[in-house]
């Protein structure tokens, strides 16, 4: 069974880790064959700019592309499903979750310093965040677009998880440092750190996650 | 808390780029007047841009702006300075290295999370340096150019008063999380983080930096 053409641009590469979204749900085309998909990911992205992660319908999606929203569903399960195809976001929050932050609080920053080098250090991933990181640093729309949809899906769950005041502000503070030493290593590659390698890097910034998290 | 060294003192005054238009010319402009001025910051941000910071000259400079080098040092007394001139650059290094980095190795965290913080709360001063932020983002020249400025004058630096391994990589992690953070509260301006109050943030951050540079 082929997957639907055109897929390619929104799905994550093989070899992706374990992360990865593959969120996509490629399937056999059936009556949301090529164009149907098309047009519904066009409808997505029209809905999600206009909307917001959190006020963009499913229904509405499904109306102003010309399918059922039971198809919808049946396609991309989910609203969170449909925005990381739709985007083409390579990291899945509900993965992340449950596969990095979840388990023995004590070693949580070992995991997260673990997991973020692991997903940086694949060109393909690292391209594909950092022309979001471009996309978004060039458009507002697109920044409150991602940040909506990432304390959604991505920050609330894991402060739900947390047994400390300023739950939000600590895992918001955990993204910070992520994101700022993504720009510092890929982007302005400043030396040392952009040919550090990750092993060097990883218990420094476990530390700094653990404290975050933890401390 | 220091204030944002240097910034009265050498952001070009208004009506400097004014000076460089057509007809200013034939006025009998005195030596170091706001013509000479404008002239030199010109040639600078043109020689900056060009040659990078390291290898740009105060030589050339003064040449291109038709001036005496002599005069040019008398003016700005240093590259460093004249960089930061001629890029409306509100953050002196050497100060910041002086009041916040020296001093006891004990509470660098807390001094460098409290400098930091009230940079970022000055709205003139975030508003310049968000403006770095941008078109540096916009710009690998911009970013190479600001990159080899930080380096050579403020990681450098730093990294000398450490008796650690890896003193640059620390101190760029560091920088990693004060832009990262700087970024998700006031760019992406993601909640509780763009409204937790200063003091909420500062024993959080200030962990962090201590941990990179004494942990």
């Amino acid at each position: 069974m082929c997957p639907p053409a055109g897929a390619e641009s929104v799905r994550p590469r093989a070899g992706d880790n374990g992360g990865m979204s593959g969120g996509t749900k490629a399937r056999g085309r059936r009556p949301g064959g090529e164009d149907t998909r098309g047009a519904v990911l066009a409808a997505a992205r029209t809905e999600f700019a206009a909307r917001g992660y959190q006020k963009a319908s499913m229904r509405a999606i499904a109306r102003a592309a010309g399918v059922d929203a039971a198809l919808l569903h049946h396609y991309f399960g989910s609203k969170d499903r449909l925005f990381m195809a739709a985007l083409e976001f390579p990291l899945d929050p509900r993965t992340v979750v449950e596969s990095v932050f979840a388990g023995d609080p004590a070693t949580v920053g070992e995991r997260v310093a673990g997991f973020v080098l692991g997903l940086w250090e694949q060109p393909p991933v690292r391209e594909r965040l950092l022309a979001l990181v471009r996309t978004a640093a060039a458009s507002e729309e697109v920044a409150a677009l991602m940040r909506d949809f990432m304390v959604t899906e991505l920050v609330a769950r894991v402060a739900g998880l947390l047994d400390l005041p300023d739950p939000e502000l600590r895992v918001e503070l955990v993204m910070s440092q992520v994101v700022g030493l993504a720009v510092a290593r890929y982007v302005i590659a400043v030396e040392p750190l952009a040919s550090a390698p990750p092993e060097a890097l990883a218990p420094l910034l476990g530390r700094t996650v653990q404290g975050y998290l933890t401390g």
